[in-house]
């Protein structure tokens, strides 16, 4: 890298900031950067725009917390939709994930992260309040907790859970067990143990 | 991507440009799109800047098309540099490689390509002509090509070599062999069967 920057700062400068990818070291990021230089500048002006252009103009949902160029997303304003069923999802990455099964024709709630006391994020950093309100409106008949099964997910997911008994819905949570097309023999001894601790019956 | 498209137009124009990336499909670019998000607006101000300040101001130097911030580059204007060997690479990647090695202390002339009919790329698409001419002025001893050992890089090679024998200078091309710490076995026949063929006296 030094060499590079004594041959040219400013590739020195744009190889700096693309190696801030996650994922990426600075050959892949050189990789990229002389890539850029080849193109037409108009390209790598769009390229800029509308990167700058994403991160200036999207929102959070105000109702769900979910991404949004609009004042409200298009999720919550899509008529077609269950809006008395609310999924509890970490992050809009998790939305994405549920919403590309093509299952879910509910509402999202984006947490937009999970208590953890070691990264210092408490319920306070996360919109936990809002989906109480949301649930106090009286409109929601149940909430799926979509959470990931570790100490942070388990953690955060009881926390909610108190905060729903009082109100007269369903509180569940997403099958756990063995994946389909999941080899036994490789599945992990907690899921497996598990799986048959919940077994359920047999509905061919 | 569709999903994506549904969700945020904004983040599904960031991830198609992200993914124009070489080796960066739809999965990697998301995953940057949403990093990128995440990001205080000044980080990704000087991310996009950085890039288009390096596609906007750097130019090639006119005497050995190197990339260069300035008006002649590093390398051309470095005076501890010997200025009378040229090492001809096909590109600035190459020359930054040679560069890596510390072995070389010469300057450069970058090619921009090499001769490929399949490709339509002629000799008259390559700095061929502003080679012959720094050799024609007269101040240069040698010329080391270090081209690819491909179709291309040997008719590449051959043509400047031709283009350069009226010159009183020496014409030299890299030495090709068994790598350093190659294993024998999993040499490649053409290259094994040369090196044994332009072996070379033993020299401890």
């Amino acid at each position: 890298m030094n060499r590079l920057s004594n041959t040219s700062q400013l590739l020195a400068a744009a190889v700096e900031e693309l190696s801030m990818l996650p994922g990426i070291g600075a050959k892949s990021a050189l990789r990229f950067a002389l890539f850029l230089l080849d193109q037409p500048l108009e390209n790598v002006e769009r390229f800029g725009s509308a990167i700058l252009k994403m991160r200036r103009e999207i929102t959070n949902c105000p109702i769900c917390n979910n991404i949004t160029d609009t004042p409200i997303c298009s999720i919550c304003t899509d008529g077609k939709r269950d809006s008395t069923t609310i999924c509890l999802v970490e992050s809009f990455r998790d939305l994405i994930s549920i919403e590309n099964t093509g299952e879910y024709n509910g509402v999202y709630h984006v947490l937009g992260g999970l208590i953890s006391p070691m990264d210092g994020v408490s319920p306070s950093n996360l919109s936990i309040q809002t989906l109480v309100e949301r649930v106090e409106k009286g409109d929601i008949k149940e909430v799926i907790m979509a959470l990931s099964t570790t100490i942070e997910g388990e953690t955060t997911a009881f926390f909610i859970y108190r905060k729903l008994i009082p109100f007269d819905i369903k509180v569940s949570t997403i099958a756990r067990g063995v994946g389909f097309g999941d080899n036994l023999e490789y599945t992990d001894q907690l899921t497996l143990g598990r799986s048959i601790a919940r077994r359920q019956p047999f509905n061919p």
